[in-house]
């Protein structure tokens, strides 16, 4: 199934467009998750089995898994293999390199962990960027306007009358042969991300910096919906997995994750005829 | 001490500017190293012990060990252990995220696995750099002029009457408090490296792309190196580690790194009185 049928799909069939972050650092796991030989996963588990009725992703940031040593490769296998199948799985690397390196970032990203999307750094160009776009039914999703202060620094310097940023839209479509090429757009840039939206109309469009990042939510649903109030995945990690820091946060972070999505369907609604 | 002292202090004891790729295929490898329970190891241990008197630098491409699996992590830690202290060892991951992501990144490269130099991706900004520059004794070579064809579709773009890249050597200074700042620009841009070096007479510049990649080694000679004929570091790497592909690969490296050294060294000699 191509990557954005299986996005619609399992966005209509949770009703969401939310995705949450399991950027689970193993040192802010509550004590009690020690008894298992993998914490890590452990909490990732219960968040999994707590929320995935209310998601349309998960998305796991490489760094926090690679940063703890060998067994972190594993941690992301056994929290990949959780996932229902339907759901879709975002491996956020910012990878991106010359061909043959790239080739072997996307082999443990694509192939490897086969998650059903990626995130990639385009700053080196089309071919540190092809090697994540050779099947269909994954997406990569190219660094566009990003949530941190340091976005300014380059992302936004004016290029022939546009900034780098809309360049980069302009060289993602030229990437979106298989219609698997997606964006990453800041929750950070509201006015940006209306500009993204309408340069490209049809592309997912990932939304990370809601919660601790204070990213507009409004903007993320009213800017960054296509048509038809879909193809926005809006990434919340902190402020759903680290709801409490105590035994009970998995309910919580259901708690969360549930206050999330009504959210954002209030904005859905009152903006998009469905 | 301070990474440019190191890094003249073994260009200078090994009068070398050679840096060694280890971006080890563990299927490239002689099937005689699978005796071994590491064979990727094994065929770096070779390398590294045929070679150590001849470079200022080892360079090890992340993506040829996240990506053979879990032990990948510890092959790392291995390769970097057999190197002696005085070389530089640069962990290749072209890395970036914001700020706390990246934090995690430079933990694994920086403390975890305690390379002396990383590679890191500007495209998201001063914060996402940051965490690579801590320690002044450890080096963040920014990705600038790259030297894959992709270079083209951004890092040249002119950005008020001068290239993406140049704009990028503008912030690389402005984060060099600590003197721990470099550049990457490709041996396949010569007119770029010039211009680079131009702006930056002090910085060190990790000048990837010759032999396989074709690029221009004299350029990289004489538009690399700084007033005294140093700080360049220049890359090679399938050139040396498959120069066989049989049991005899450490000796043919060796032959081929000391032909690579001087070959470097006469074009500095015509250049540079020293």
């Amino acid at each position: 199934m191509n990557f954005v049928e299986k996005l619609r799909r399992i966005q209509r069939k949770n009703n969401s467009l939310l995705c949450i972050g399991l950027d689970t650092d193993p040192a802010a796991v509550p004590e009690s998750l020690y008894r298992w030989g993998d914490p890590q996963y452990e909490f990732n588990r219960r968040i999994i089995d707590a929320t995935k009725d209310l998601v349309c992703a998960y998305k796991l940031n490489i760094a926090f898994y690679e940063s703890v040593g060998e067994h972190g490769w594993y941690t992301v296998h056994q929290t990949l293999a959780r996932i229902p199948e339907e759901i879709v799985t975002i491996g956020d690397g910012k990878r991106g390199d010359i061909s043959n390196s790239a080739q072997r970032q996307a082999h443990l990203l694509c192939e490897d962990w086969e998650f059903s999307a990626t995130t990639v750094n385009p700053y080196m160009g089309s071919d540190s960027v092809m090697p994540f776009l050779r099947r269909a039914d994954q997406c990569a999703f190219i660094l566009t306007i990003t949530s941190n202060r340091g976005s300014k620094d380059f992302q936004r310097l004016t290029i022939k009358g546009r900034p780098l940023f809309e360049h980069v839209v302009v060289a993602a479509q030229r990437w979106n042969a298989k219609k698997n090429v997606g964006l990453v757009v800041g929750a950070t840039a509201p006015a940006e991300l209306k500009r993204v939206r309408s340069m490209a109309p049809t592309m997912p469009i990932l939304i990370p910096g809601i919660g601790k990042q204070r990213g507009n939510l409004q903007s993320a649903v009213w800017n960054g919906c296509d048509s038809q109030g879909e193809l926005a995945i809006i990434n919340v990690g902190r402020g759903i997995i680290y709801a409490s820091r105590d035994d009970d946060f998995a309910e919580r972070a259901r708690e969360a994750a549930i206050d999330f999505r009504a959210r954002i369907n209030r904005y859905r609604e009152r903006f998009f005829t469905r």
